[in-house]
Order: C-alpha cells, then sequence, then structure tokens
C-alpha cells in the first residue's frame, strides 16, 4: 500500500498536487502547516476541501514568526504590491519566507518516517515564480538526500521519496492538469493579505489571475465569491 | 564579523561546541529548541551557562511531539534503560526523535539566513552514539547542500557552512577538547529523565559516565551536586 504526505497549503499548485497524488497512490494525507502565515484562513479553506473528499488532515505547528524576515509572517513588513512585469532577478521577494520549505519538507519527512510514508509531494514550481530559492528542482533534489541521509533509510529502511511533478511547468498548464483529474478551486486561495476575497493586488493574487488567464479560463474562486453575492 | 550560530542543547557536545566557536566567531548566538523534549530541564540549564557567559540566547519552539515516535517526546513510549555493550547496529534506539537534526538545522538554517549569519556550528558525533542517522558527517554534508540550494545563497549570498567539528571524536576527547577551552559543565545534564540529578541508567546517563571515566576525571556535573547536598 503506498501511502503519500502531500504539502497542501490549498493554493492553486498544492491542490492540484492533492489531486495528483490521489490518482496514484492508496492513502494520501494531506499535510497542512499553521506557521504564523498572514493569510492564515488558508488553513481554514484547505480543510473544507479535504473534509469533502473524506481525507484525514493533518495540521502541524511550526511557528515561522519566531524567524522573521517575511512580510508573511511578520506583520511590521507590508505585502508589497505585485509587479510581475518589473522582477528582479535572482533576489527574493519581501515575501520569500527564509528556507520555508526546508523547515517544512524537515517536519514532513519526520512525520513521514514516525510513520513509515515513503512519498512526500510538493506542488512547488519555478517558471511563474523563480524568485524562491526553496521551490527550485536542484533544493528538492538536495533535501531529498539529506532527508535519506539523516533518516532510517541510511540505515537501511525504505528511503522516503521527494516528489515535485510541476517543478517545470507553467501555472496555467499545473491548472489544466488539476482540472483533467477534477480538482476543485473554488475553495482554494492564494492572497497574500489574508481574506477569503483576493485582494487583487498582491504579487499571488496577480500570478493567480494571469495563470486563469493563460488558460482560457475564469477562476472558480471568483464565480463562487460572485454567486454568494460576495464580491 | 564572523557570525555564528551554535545549536546549543546544554549536553556535553554542545556545551564543547559553543566553547569552540566562542574561540574562533566574533559573535555566538547560542540557539536552543523548545521541542517537547522529556527533559526540558536542559533548557533552564543550558540559559545558566550562557547568562554567565554574557551571550544573546536563542529560544525557538517547535513541537516535536506532533511528530510523535520517539521517547524523548511522547510520554506512552518509556525511555530505556541502558545498555551500553548490547547496541543493535543501524538500528535507531527508542530515544531517536525523527529526523530531529533536520528539523533543527533547517529552523537554525532560516534564521541564520534571515540575520545573514554565515555558520551554523553543531556538536554531532558518531563514535559513541553511531545509531542517530541525523548526526552523520553524510548527513551533515547533505544537509549542508540542501540549505545552500534552498535559501539566497542559490542567488550568490554568501552560503551558510554548517560545522560539526567533533563529528569523528570520542565522547572522552569532546571533554577534554572542552576542558582546553576552559568550557564548564557543571551545568550540562545530559539525562533523559528528566531532573537535573541524573537517574544514572537512560543510555545518555551512561554514556556520560563512560565518557568522564575514560577522560580520566569526574564529572563537574556530580562534584556540584554533591556539593549543593543533592546527590
Amino acid at each position: 500500500m503506498k501511502k503519500t504526505v502531500v504539502l497542501f497549503s490549498g493554493g492553486i499548485d498544492s491542490t492540484t498536487a492533492l489531486y495528483w497524488a490521489l490518482s496514484r497512490a492508496d492513502r494520501v494525507f494531506p499535510l497542512t502547516f499553521d506557521y504564523g502565515q498572514r493569510h492564515k484562513i488558508e488553513i481554514r479553506l484547505a480543510r473544507r476541501l479535504t473534509t469533502k473528499l473524506g481525507l484525514q488532515h493533518i495540521f502541524l505547528k511550526v511557528d515561522l514568526g519566531q524567524i522573521g524576515g517575511s512580510a508573511l509572517t511578520d506583520r511590521k513588513i507590508p505585502v508589497p504590491r505585485g509587479r510581475l512585469t518589473e522582477r528582479v532577478p535572482k533576489r527574493t521577494p519581501a515575501t520569500y519566507v527564509p528556507f520555508r520549505n526546508g523547515v517544512f519538507l524537515a517536519l514532513a519527512a519526520a512525520w513521514a518516517e514516525a510513520r513509515g510514508v515513503e512519498e512526500l509531494i510538493c506542488g512547488f514550481n519555478v517558471i511563474d515564480s523563480p524568485n524562491y530559492p526553496d521551490t527550485r528542482k536542484a533544493f528538492v533534489r538536495a533535501m531529498g538526500k539529506a532527508i535519506n541521509a539523516g533518516t532510517k533509510a541510511a540505515f537501511g529502511a525504505e528511503p522516503i521519496k521527494i516528489i515535485a511533478p510541476f517543478v517545470n511547468l507553467r501555472k496555467s498548464e499545473i491548472i489544466k492538469l488539476g482540472l483533467s483529474l477534477g480538482a476543485d478551486y473554488s475553495y482554494s486561495v492564494s492572497c497574500y493579505a489574508g481574506q477569503e476575497v483576493p485582494c487583487g493586488r498582491c504579487s499571488s493574487c496577480l500570478l493567480r489571475a494571469k495563470a486563469w488567464d493563460e488558460a482560457g479560463l475564469g477562476d472558480p474562486l471568483l464565480y463562487r465569491l460572485e454567486k454568494e453575492g460576495r464580491i
């Protein structure tokens, strides 16, 4: 029986990763981190989807506010207005959370090791978000090696595979793949401002709007909010 | 100015690592994790030493009780009596905390990245404790690569060095090195049972007693406790 953990924040990428995992594993554990994020609402909405799917949802707490250095965990650092066209190469944005995915994968690996789960799936991708060092293929590969060098796998136990299936896909391609797997994005939120109704101005909102536009489709989150009379 | 973080639990190894760091860096930040350990007393005693040394002591919380699978974080799993002579090769003991040092190094790296600290020093060693996969040289090297692939170093910032200077030393050699650097071990505790007065029976107590014995010296913690009339 193949058991899989999916890093599941509830955004577009990880929602797609969840459906991708469901299409290939026997038992899927969505894992959501409560890390002191400004947009904590993602946790509540992530739970709505997993409840609908009847999955055992795992929540882990790790307060990255203790680490600081990011607009997503420190209220004193404002979330900048998104500027998709003026991106500076190789410079992390204010919304970069120092080594967040390193911390997440380490904790996910610990959880998996304690339960004999042999796969960690994450929706990381770089084409539309190239300025986050902890989503790149080289990082995923290196982290996988570190995990297997520092857990029971080093003593001969089954290694833990870290899989980032979308790492080289555009976000619009991730959306299309997800839709082909039946993904429901109507409760998936991306906005950094922390409300269910997207601000439409942060980089995450701009990126999401661009992706749905490129996919030639409307965003199901906006349809739902419209239907509910909230926008 | 060289700034260094030392993973500092307050045990023999990390106390030595702290003095080793002080002998070579301009600014040293001892970093102690409150991770839901049974032997939480180590935190209070670690603070005594850093207060005496006048250092800024960093504390980070991450509850590894959420992960489980270890006698050190789950009260339902008893700490076994130590059996130094019957160690099974390549099998983690009940006191192994799944990927603990992976989680610690990831968080330490995040903290260091956010502040431009370029070194992480840890007192890991394997000769006397070979059954913990996350203290081995191969793990330290792999984790260093993962950290530098997943932080700003990947974009050209100064890499973070992970240094485990004692990885191939016996604990008695670590003690001698520490003493040559002026280390004060009288507040350093190792016992897993969670009291300042060591139980004398867990594997950590046995290992510590053996190390002082091999070094041909008495344990300063026991001297202090005796002087205070507590043993």
